[in-house]
């Protein structure tokens, strides 16, 4: 692996007293305001958000989506553009549907979607008795004998305590995505978990699930059917669900997309952007991720316009099937290692088009440290730190090639409002908000480019 | 006028190691935990805009909203409700429209707002021919031949190349507060000013203008509507334009609402906590400012659910009328001269419910320096800086007693989205971000009431 080391010229350059005049500061400035003025990406993100809504892995929308990123990728004049194909499994959900059966016959429709990668039932469903859990542990305490044939009922709401949401996602999310593959594994015949989310309305939030060859039928309800099915619970012994979920498992070919701004004078050593050009059938996938998929590509865009001589190539990827499976960061990772690809850093924005607070590093201490020269320079985009953290799931698996990876950090404080579930709309992103994560994108990059030297140049 | 020395015991206690064993740690983890799991001044703000909007002084609704949220205090447990009543003068908005009449008397309806307080036309309205501007000082150099008998079109975009809106806000505004005075001055009939956004969009943003004894008719027009004049002006000579506003001028009794929760050692210092009760007429008052009133009155709820035993009077205010004179800042500063009340410290919360980033302080280099004491007990809470800056308009007149003034910063990006218009309404507002707002509010006054003494006891 080579290491990096920081430039002379910049720990000079960057002392506040001659920001004014400083070259990097300036570059800055001009790349905020071109981002603030131009307004492709957004218009990107309204196609993505209305034209291919729902792009989840294999379905037609997600073609589109990929299509029309590489489409504008070549009319906006990046050097290369290319598809990057291969083959995966696939689990295509058609319709899902779950209500309450009472003794006479009535039923109860409840808000729900299913989970990925839900079994499917019967055409008529499954019908079974209800069981609600707070933790996945329970399954096993409780054993084969009350779980076995019946639908366990997830019903932990997410703590509001956390200052960080990420952190409630993280405390709560076993339920949704550990708790049918234990629930599989006790014989139960179905799960319904409470939507991942702080709010107390009638929108269902999917989400993925860790359930492979032994699976059962899975949907997440909404947490006012959630709180409505806990109280029938308490009231009527023994109640009925019926859960119905057509989907289908297939394999099929689909992509990756990777545009290239090509390096002036290393064009082998690759920076990477990225985020994920999929979303969950339920949703526009506006902040999750179509925002981080126009900002990477932006941040080519800017690159171009502004002719910065960037010495390596600025690469942005649009990975496919971030929600469901993970296989285009799986697919990136071999296709880097087949082909001995180097690359020098790999940022990924996934954290939605809030207003940017700073970025985490998951990479070496001495890297990290070397990062804080940018640190001033940054602030004023949104740059409040630079930090020790995650990266981002497509990117991950390029850490077994001891890439340092980065991630993009937003306010959050909203996220839950919009995650895996249809309020997550072009509305609801901010073009200010959006440009000004695009910006941080694109400064930290030209920064790294700029006054990054491999270790092995000197 | 008393001063105020940091205790030594703060000085030791904040040091990282033992924070988690701080009592103020814990005591601020308390505060936040009972804001951020509390619906009350969500609630409260839940009814200020659906069930008190446009509650401009001396508006019903602006009666309706001070009623509700003395009934509020009441039932709450404030030690003191007090509504601190007197006189002013008023402008009470009935209607306004404007549009484009031509030649063979057709007519094109603009989408436009009042000023504040624009003149009252006949009740046909008044028709002049249209001149474009850019800047005030336009109007000087034109002179009383171009400008007398016309109606002033400024149409200067708000740039979006600051940072910060703010300043973006700043530098345009001087077309709407001034513009009309200066227009006035030369003989103008009327002035249709440019909304003040970023956003191309339908929606009239109002405010304020500076105009006193010699007023003319003046409105807002949506930015779409600018650009559509503007277009139309470039293609017919001479376009007139009809401008029609109707709304009277009085005087009347109305209200500050002032409740305290009372100090066990020193009730007779205050430290005062507020926001503005009263809204455009053409707004929920959402983010302005029925955030900031919510807020401050959850303050105090806080500090009396959890029985904090704050030393000093800790005082929420509800100005009226900042939005139009800024009466009830004004008669606040009066009642204090009158009965020399002791202000230890005064806080405004009108940047709107998104998530704060820190507290600007209006106050001597001395006081803001101690003040950092507390930077890494409220960074956690939103508190990432505490820094000189402004106040707020409200609390500003309290500046001639010497007072620490001191206003809660926010995540600005999306303001003037909704700053002014219909569109910054309920729904607009995120609970948690409203929330970690309350809780930076109380942190911060809990931390200066608990260690702050005045010079005059030691």
């Amino acid at each position: 692996m080579i290491r990096y080391i920081v430039s002379v010229v910049l720990l000079f350059s960057i002392s506040t007293s001659i920001r004014a005049q400083n070259p990097d500061s300036v570059q800055l400035r001009k790349i905020f305001e071109n981002a603030i003025t131009n307004r492709e990406a957004y218009h990107n993100l309204e196609f993505l958000c209305k034209q291919a809504p729902g792009r989840l892995l294999g379905s037609p929308n997600s073609y589109i989506a990929v299509d029309y990123m590489r489409d504008y990728a070549e009319q906006m004049g990046a050097d290369t553009v290319f598809l990057q194909q291969y083959i995966t499994p696939a689990w295509i959900h058609e319709s899902s549907d779950a209500g309450i059966v009472y003794d006479d016959g009535s039923e109860y429709a409840l808000t729900i979607d299913a989970l990925g990668p839900s079994a499917s039932t019967p055409k008529e469903g499954i019908t079974a008795e209800v069981i609600e859990l707070t933790q996945v542990e329970d399954i096993e305490r409780l054993g084969r004998e009350k779980i076995g044939g019946r639908i366990v009922f997830f019903n932990r709401p997410m703590k509001p305590t956390f200052i960080n949401p990420f952190a409630a996602y993280g405390d709560a999310v076993d339920q949704r995505y550990w708790g049918p593959v234990k629930a599989a594994e006790y014989g139960a015949a179905g799960v319904i978990v409470r939507s991942m989310t702080y709010n107390l309305n009638d929108i269902p939030h999917t989400g993925s699930c860790a359930m492979r060859e032994n699976r059962i039928p899975a949907v997440a309800v909404s947490t006012m059917d959630a709180d409505y099915l806990s109280s029938e619970l308490k009231k009527v012994p023994g109640l009925m669900l019926n859960i119905n979920v057509q989907a289908t498992d297939t394999a099929l070919t689909t992509y990756n997309l990777i545009v290239d701004i090509r390096g002036k004078e290393k064009p082998e050593e690759i920076i990477l952007v990225g985020g994920h050009i999929d979303a969950w059938f339920n949703t526009e996938g506006a902040h999750d991720d179509g925002a981080g998929c126009v900002q990477a590509m932006d941040v080519l865009r800017i690159f171009n316009e502004l002719k910065i001589q960037n010495k390596r190539t600025i690469r942005a990827v649009m990975f496919m099937d971030e929600e469901l499976y993970q296989s285009g960061g799986a697919a990136y990772a071999k296709y880097t290692k087949e082909n001995g690809i180097d690359h020098l850093l790999a940022i990924e924005s996934d954290a939605g088009a809030f207003m940017p607070i700073g970025i985490t590093f998951s990479a070496d201490p001495d890297f990290i440290a070397e990062m804080q020269q940018f640190k001033s320079l940054l602030e004023p985009y949104g740059g409040g730190f630079l930090k020790k953290g995650y990266g981002g799931v497509d990117i991950n698996p390029l850490k077994e090639f001891g890439i340092p990876l980065a991630g993009l950090n937003t306010v959050r404080q909203r996220y839950y409002n919009y995650h895996h579930c249809m309020s997550d709309t072009f509305s609801e992103v901010s073009f200010r908000e959006l440009q000004m994560g695009t910006t941080l994108l694109t400064g930290l990059i030209y920064l790294v480019d700029r006054h990054w030297e491999s270790t092995d140049d000197n």
